[in-house]
């Protein structure tokens, strides 16, 4: 098995549920069946949306620079970076080291298309992610449309994730059932949950059957990819090994 | 706020635990309001009570030196090691370094001794912790005493442990609760759940007043030496500020 690093914290309620889901999903009977990790909980790293839309990416560059160097020295084989919208940055990131970094977009937009047949693609995730196109990109490279949110529900989008998740709240629900019906409303046949805050709601409240949650791919990816044996989990929602 | 390092991973399920008690016991508002942590989940490590009764230590350090050496090159401030029975080679491990290492036991009989004034502790821990006499050095130190289970009771802590928790099955509360009960009637005031895996088991399904968990006070000490604001949670059985 193959040593895995994690750059996280972003946020660190994500990164704990990221390492925990790939726990859950190694098929272990005992410490030693799981895959080392390195996880980089990096709670100080600068805003990901805020550098995206200011075009200030000096402070997170050096930051991603220095994290992916420190997990190439200690020896890991593949890099998982459970935060959406920092794969606006994947080709730079990817130049400052030979270790593969897993694509998690592009994984989960795979998953959504070829996976379950989605022609429609509804993306619920930061500003950032939603303008950069991040999504939209992986979509159209495999035939697909990706729809984004309305202004408003947007807005609902950007709420759940800085004012009750990242703010240690409880989050508000009817936020997020607003995105997914107008999402579905507009013909979507999938939502993909496109920031890791989600997942956290999601984790804790549930998600309709149209929703798949890019860090669930992601999960699965990282056990593969470290040579450990993905098990799906009974729970709802829950993806199925490849 | 400064950078805590965590050697992990004894077991995964366990670290994930303690990541995610850190990341909820921390005042945050924002994701950089919470502590930079490096968390190597090392599940490769070799098993620790394994290590003790037998004396084949040599794999079991050099890990550890290893791990303690890269905390310290990535400029962690503070290390916690979120797992009980390891903290038998705590003198040898802080030798390998000069950053600080938390010593979860001692910190936790502290609490149990001074914070709430038991004087009959018992230990629910491995046979590596519970032979070794990791928790009874540190009660004697404060003048309480340790109480450990009879033969038949530390055969279900340790079928709780390794047969449950770390197999990924369900926890068979029945032995957990019989444990408690025979420390109990034998005059014990505290009874420390000093075993992280145990700490999961208490996560799940509680644990009585009398219990207080050795990771819930590692926990504490984390935050508050990385420089964040703890802070007690509603939970039953949460420990308080100090």
């Amino acid at each position: 098995m193959e040593r895995l690093g994690v750059i996280g914290g972003m946020g660190p309620e994500a990164t704990s549920y990221f390492y925990d889901q790939v726990i859950a999903h190694t098929a272990a009977e005992r410490d030693q069946d799981h895959i080392d990790m390195v996880v980089l909980s990096h709670a100080s790293m600068p805003d990901r949306t805020r550098a995206i839309l200011t075009g200030e990416t000096g402070p997170l560059l050096d930051a991603m620079r220095a994290d992916t160097r420190a997990l190439e020295a200690l020896g890991c084989a593949n890099i998982a970076i459970p935060c959406n919208t920092s794969h606006y940055f994947y080709d730079t990131i990817q130049s400052f080291t030979s270790v593969p970094i897993i694509h998690m977009p592009r994984e989960a937009v795979l998953e959504a298309v070829r996976g379950r047949g989605a022609r429609r693609v509804g993306i619920m995730g930061t500003d950032g992610t939603v303008r950069a196109g991040v999504y939209a990109r992986e979509c159209e490279a495999l035939g697909a449309e990706a729809v984004t949110p309305s202004p408003e529900r947007q807005a609902d989008v950007m709420s759940l994730i800085y004012d009750d998740v990242k703010a240690g709240r409880e989050a508000d629900l009817s936020k997020f059932g607003r995105v997914v019906d107008e999402l579905a409303e507009r013909g979507c046949d999938a939502v993909i949950l496109a920031c890791t805050e989600l997942s956290v709601v999601k984790r804790n409240h549930g998600a309709g059957d149209i929703c798949l949650d890019a860090m669930d791919v992601l999960v699965r990816e990282s056990i593969v990819r470290s040579g450990a044996r993905y098990q799906a989990l009974a729970a709802a929602g829950d993806i199925s090994s490849r």
